[in-house]
């Protein structure tokens, strides 16, 4: 096999490739796409994973500050990366489970961290501005976020790495993703906001109100980097840059929840060919994530009711998406294992 | 903690070290109720699974002979079961990367095999008769294809075994299974047929007409003796009498596809306390399993377009099911990792 095919010649080798497993024709279902996609991206007929890794973008948000943005204090959040580098957080368990390395990268949080094993200072600020009263951060704040992020990914590229997920941590992280997600789909605020870490329906109408304001102070916004500079936090757009760099080095990217699709939507916003390098792994029950993978127009491989981000989704979809790569390389071929096939016309 | 805490004290106890881990009450959706599940099967507040097993039932349908029951000529169901043995199927691929042992068991394939190793032989016979004609098999057949079964669960549940799934490979078995579900649902019988390994819509019209007639030559039926004699296939008995057995051994049941629940069915009918011991899997895509995990109130963990059966949904489903125990086993609690938790008020 020559090093490059043209695409349309790789995708028909592929799809005869899984045709030709024993199995009935299309039974395996997602797996199936998946196999054709990793193959794809890959540019060969047995693909392969590498050094899987999660990358765990933290970082705090001025907004937070405000009582009605999220239920738990800010202080969680440098609490909670302080968890992810004792071990004991659910990203941890389940990347360990999975075979990923993880890295906890300090963003953005409003805290003096001890230098630690396990933890990458990439602080750009302590937290970012509160968008109720102006811009989060400024264009050169965006720009290094989105440079440290590249950064982080090519250096995994470079030791191997070839498929990627991406988590966050961020007290308040929902409302400047839904925020992110109204200014690029358009969509109604109300269907791009939920409860969080869990508020009630009164406490969703009151962050409601909260960021209608914040939008009403800043609209009209125009462009992927005034809206990002306007609402995100350091933790989503160092997420951005790394998913960015992430399709420019030919890797996997294993989509998360919310606050990850928000980061993704920004990417695919500026660079609509970093799609043929998603997987979306799993439908979040954050209120706006439904709508926004439809928006998207990605569907997810799992719907757990979960509502944690860290990047768990994530890990948790990846032993399937293993699974469609070891089919395609392990399984028999119809012809190889002496087993009658069937000529099928698959009605549409 | 004593060995047996009466039920709804270990329920609360495991609901609050749930609660207890650090991450938003229930942000771990389906991943909390598998975690609660398994630690009242084990009754314990730390579960652990121990040799997980998959068990591949194969048999033959004397109604297959039929044109328009299947795809696919009967022989492939000994052609399969030689693919099994040789390593080559979906199930070996999903199964070695998920740590399962295999078993494949001749339940009652038209076909003498050479003895080999990993197949099991406990053949009732050649292929049950055609239903269209006469009953499928004898009560004696029956009986010993349950007590099969039974003995093979026994004799993992002894060597320490505390997990199971079970699969099936019949050529023409949606068909049984369709028979099965309508009997003991009373669904409409339009309701429990499929493409199985990939018919047209003819097709399906066909199969329907075949079933109808095949149902007016033996209805009124009574209990599942007399629905399991008629209709079953050998693997499906002897899955049935597997899936009981798992039960009275206090392992976890592996719920598979449309053929595995079709077992599961005829089980729950004979004995509803084994519904605290399964765990639906996957929905498969063949036309009656939506219907029939509603009928039986059970969700699925995946839902992938899948419909190969083998036990390849069950065995694809449980790395999201180890890592429920996990997070329980391994996650840190609040008060330990000295993060900030918030009394929540779940709403319903």
């Amino acid at each position: 096999m020559t090093d490059h095919l043209a695409a349309d010649q790789l995708k028909l080798l592929l799809l005869n490739k899984v045709n030709s497993k024993t199995k009935p024709i299309s039974s395996l279902g997602r797996l199936e796409e998946l196999a054709v996609q990793i193959g794809m991206i890959q540019n060969t007929l047995s693909p392969k994973f590498n050094k899987p890794a999660m990358i765990v973008f933290a970082g705090d948000h001025g907004a937070a500050k405000n009582s009605g943005i999220s239920l738990y204090p800010q202080e969680v959040t440098h609490q909670m990366v302080l968890n992810f580098l004792s071990g004991g957080a659910a990203i941890n368990v389940f990347a360990k489970q999975n075979g990923f390395s993880l890295q906890v990268v300090d963003a953005g949080v409003d805290h003096n961290f001890q230098s630690a094993e396990g933890l990458v200072n990439r602080k750009i600020n302590f937290g970012t501005k509160d968008y109720c009263l102006e811009k989060a951060m400024s264009i050169n704040e965006l720009n290094l976020a989105m440079q440290y992020g590249t950064k982080l990914v090519d250096d995994l590229s470079q030791q191997g790495c070839n498929v990627i997920g991406f988590g966050e941590m961020g007290i308040g992280n929902t409302s400047s993703a839904a925020l992110l997600m109204h200014c690029f789909t358009q969509l109604p605020l109300s269907d791009c906001i939920g409860r969080g870490t869990g508020l009630d329906n009164e406490g969703v109408k009151k962050k409601q109100e909260i960021l209608e304001k914040a939008l009403m102070l800043h609209l009209p916004l125009s462009g992927w980097e005034d809206i990002l500079s306007t609402f995100a936090g350091f933790e989503i757009a160092m997420m951005f840059g790394a998913m960015l760099a992430a399709a420019k080095n030919n890797m996997i990217i294993l989509l998360d929840g919310f606050i990850a699709s928000a980061a993704y939507l920004a990417a695919f916003t500026k660079n609509p060919e970093v799609k043929k390098f998603v997987i979306a792994c799993h439908q979040s029950d954050e209120n706006g994530h439904k709508y926004l993978l439809n928006f998207l127009n990605l569907k997810p491989l799992l719907n757990l009711q979960m509502r944690l981000g860290e990047g768990t989704g994530a890990v948790l979809a990846y032993p399937l998406i293993q699974a469609a790569v070891n089919f395609l390389n392990e399984m028999n071929s119809f012809e190889g294992a002496g087993v009658a096939s069937v000529e099928l016309k698959v009605e549409s």
